[in-house]
């Protein structure tokens, strides 16, 4: 395999993928369906094999070390046993340092293009990491399958065409000519990419592949080295996906410490040391608020250029529908969802007391709502779809937050319980809580309750719900925002009202597409323009703060 | 005057524009001849004429307040009596967020065809800023004339035209419709260009107009309400480009608040203030880098955005050349023009002790410098054309540390002395100090030593050359540098070392282009990546930082 071969073979994937960035229309360059029919009949089969041989072993897709580290204990009750190389910060740097000098003087097309090869191959690994991300994300196999398979190489790939468009963008060298008057002057002129330096990717428990693709491969594409940084708990899948990038590098000669894997765990964690070195010049982060908080402060007063994912508080507006049952249905399964531990799950419910306009009719706060566990329970009780839509809960602190909020005092619309994951009796699984309340508990409400926690807020009036949305994106963040309204001047007024807030927002949803879904090459994920962080899978900036241009002229 | 008219007057004008940014070859959308046959017979008469009218009066272009402040005084010796309108912080601060909320609601090609309009109105103006420029910063007239009227302008027009392809690459309304087997599902998504919030933007003494506009148009075009903050000693220019922006503006029945201009004085300044102001989310910032390292500090830890060109060391190697006399004409007249006082002028020359390869021919060191000095003194001493290539001297301080270098006690290549500008007695000119020293002073000459003052500092060799130029442009920044060299191995050598290092490079210089300069709509003003500042006119971070793109989309 040459470097020309593997040009030629993605020319066309790389093309269409930067065409769709543009044009924002569906396009998705992996089939998200776990078929065999796709993949290959054995693929499940093989993937599942895959998995059970890793347990309990070495992950030696990655070179051996002289430690090994590792403690991924399954949301589904048993412990992984799987090590990982285990290299020093200061060797980590060395290395990422040492490969970065070949990488940056490649072509941004020869970068594109490897790395393409990297993640074509991997899709080969789609079926190892749905169950590799299952059993440390407590998603459910199939979310899993499509989270971390084709909806995170999709991001990948949307990474990477940003970044190669963007460089691509200006001329590599050209002659330049001024005339004057009689006479001209050229000068020999061409553009050169250099990248910020090392690029720091610190990945969540929950989301292990898909929040760090984008960062990971837009840091590749533009020529930095990068260091990944998984959580101790979700390390496997994301080890995955570095191996095979590292093996493509190596087949083609290329130092493949242009991607690491850095490996801790919870008691002696190596984060902040990558954070503060002063090689590092880049940070991808993806967790919680507080963390988060942190890392973009040390970023700050080193200079280093941040692109943070964090949390907030998602918002829903009910106003009017004409079909509550689906309008119902549709938040039911958003907020069921992997037991709400996505970033884009809905929390805050508003709703105005005089109730909801369901076509020509008023419906009142107490039927909305009695109608939403209705479904929520239908969903939760549905035997074969409840178990795996909920999934399993990644963290123990999640559990422990229903209680919480259960001990709240607030009214309960519907209560919690543990649910039965067949074949997995000790997995950690809990239904849906949600609570009802006022704006007087604002305090409460605001915080962010990670997990299957909602409230449900009445308000004065519509106004007074948007409002709430709004000084509540401004404050604590938010990555998503729904709105049920079928009055067109009051859609313009929450359009307009949550957009300058700086969330993005999704009016009706009522089918097979959620709030908390955001597809590649179409939604901008994060707005990057609110307190829940600064960063937007992938639009412009994603990509250009990561690199400089520099010119070098040469009379001619 | 419609919108309509003024979008289809200017749309060739932007498509042009926008191709320019891609190619990187010659483009100028206004000729830089201070001629009449371009501008018009009576241009300059009309200038001069608008300029003495100016004096001694109130600048009423803008509209009035209850306060005026002015303290300008020419470097030619003489105050210059003008007036402005002074609005206090918190009044910018809500007048442009007011008008903010409708600019931001243009489409991005409305808003840069409005921005257009000004540009080509302002274009009528440049015989006068050409005349207000020479009488705050000191330049000789044609180049006050250049920098401050066509080539600022063509700054100003290159980043509406980055700006304007950064918006316009995405799509703005798609239907998104993703095949589900047997049926499919649509979403109606629209994507909003958010301003990240109010653009100060900080100018300097020395370059009014040119280095304002990129930062303003670019905060402009991407929808944010800028304002202007002009050195207390060069209001003059920039404040007749923001009077044109007010009056389109107005004409359109659009808020001129979206473009400000705030005046201070030396001993009450208001800069800080915008600065911290909550509400100012984006801040430009050319001048010295003292006062932008606090500007910094203070964006990074409010997470505002900023865009910085402060100072560097710019250095220059010889190490061989085809011909010294033309290599070092052009030399000397980058060390001369407008005194040095360009940021992107050289102050270290390093050459190795065995002295420079010339031809087949080796010249010593002695020979080198002398020959620097001699075209230097042909420069200065040519009646025509010295004073006018130099220029008087902005600042005072300026002055004083010319004294200060010649206290050194360093050998002296070339003296400075007073030069006399015809019509201006008072004028405060000093031609070019050159010094020679070797690497043993490097704590001295690595200081930033602001205008006409040089030194040439001999080294082992030419490795320990690049070497110095490399350490030095990593530690205290620099904007540009200058090789002279013809041997292929070696450029390649100091071409990597130095673009690695973070500064544009120029080789072999030696007729009418010189390492000063920096061609709009070709040269990347500023690399973006060495302590020099962290922006560059205009590469794709200098406009797609200053928004945020959000999403909305609608069950369809």
């Amino acid at each position: 395999m040459t470097l020309a071969e593997i040009r030629s073979a993605h020319e066309t994937t790389l093309a269409e993928a930067m065409q769709a960035n543009a044009d924002r229309t569906f396009y998705a360059h992996w089939p998200e369906a776990p078929s065999g029919k796709i993949y290959g009949e054995t693929a499940n089969d093989d993937g599942l094999a895959g998995f059970q041989k890793q347990l309990n072993h070495q992950f030696d897709r990655l070179p051996a070390e002289s430690a090994w580290t590792g403690e991924e204990v399954s949301p589904y009750g048993f412990p992984l046993g799987i090590t990982y190389p285990s290299i020093a910060v200061e060797d980590l740097i060395a290395r990422g340092s040492a490969a970065q000098t070949a990488w940056q003087s490649l072509t941004p097309a020869d970068r594109a293009s490897i790395l393409v090869e990297a993640l074509e191959r991997g899709a080969k690994d789609f079926f190892e990491i749905g169950y590799a991300t299952q059993h440390t994300t407590g998603q459910g196999f199939v979310m899993a399958f499509q989270a971390s398979g084709p909806h995170a190489y999709d991001r990948a790939l949307e990474a990477v065409a940003m970044g190669l468009s963007a460089q691509q963008h200006f001329a590599m060298n050209v002659m330049w000519t001024k005339p004057m008057g009689k006479i001209s002057v050229s000068i020999d002129k061409s553009f050169r990419v250099v990248p910020k330096g090392l690029n720091l990717v610190i990945g969540c428990s929950t989301f292990p592949i898909w929040n760090t693709t984008p960062g990971m491969f837009a840091g590749l594409v533009t020529g930095n080295a990068v260091i990944v940084k998984p959580h101790p708990g979700a390390i496997y899948p994301i080890a995955i996906v570095v191996a095979r990038v590292r093996d493509v590098l190596t087949e083609l000669g290329l130092d493949p410490n242009v991607i690491q894997l850095a490996v801790d765990t919870v008691d002696a964690p190596i984060t902040l040391d990558l954070v503060r070195h002063p090689a590092l010049r880049i940070i991808d982060y993806t967790g919680g608020p507080h963390f988060g908080a942190i890392v973009e402060r040390e970023a700050a007063e080193h200079g280093k250029i941040v692109f943070t994912e964090k949390a907030g508080v998602n918002c829903v507006v009910l106003d009017s529908t004409d079909d509550l049952d689906r309008a119902m249905d549709n938040l039911a399964f958003s907020l069921t969802l992997y037991s709400g531990q996505m970033c884009t799950a809905p929390q805050n419910i508003f709703i105005a007391r005089d109730g909801m306009k369901v076509g020509n009719d008023v419906v009142s706060v107490d039927a909305v709502v009695d109608k939403l566990r209705e479904k929520i329970d239908a969903l939760v009780f549905n035997e074969k779809a409840g178990p795996t839509t909920l999934g399993a809960v990644q963290n123990a602190a999640t559990a422990k937050r229903v209680d919480e909020a259960h001990g709240l005092g607030f009214g309960v619309v519907r209560q919690s319980a543990p649910v039965l994951q067949p074949g997995f009796e000790a997995a950690r699984s809990l239904s849906p809580i949600v609570l009802r309340t006022d704006t007087s508990k604002v305090d409460i409400y605001t915080k962010e309750w990670f997990g299957p926690i909602s409230f449900v807020i009445t308000t004065d009036s519509f106004e007074q719900s948007l409002d709430e949305v709004t000084s509540s994106i401004r404050k604590h963040g938010a990555l998503s925002a729904l709105v049920y309204c079928t009055d067109d001047a009051r859609m313009q007024q929450a359009e307009d009202a949550i957009v300058h807030a700086g969330a993005p927002v999704s009016f009706n949803f009522n089918s097979y597409v959620w709030v908390n879904q955001s597809a590649a090459f179409s939604d901008f994920h994060g707005a990057g323009c609110n307190p829940a962080g600064n960063a937007t899978f992938a639009d412009w900036s994603f990509v250009t703060k990561r690199y400089n241009v520099v010119g070098v002229r040469k009379q001619a």
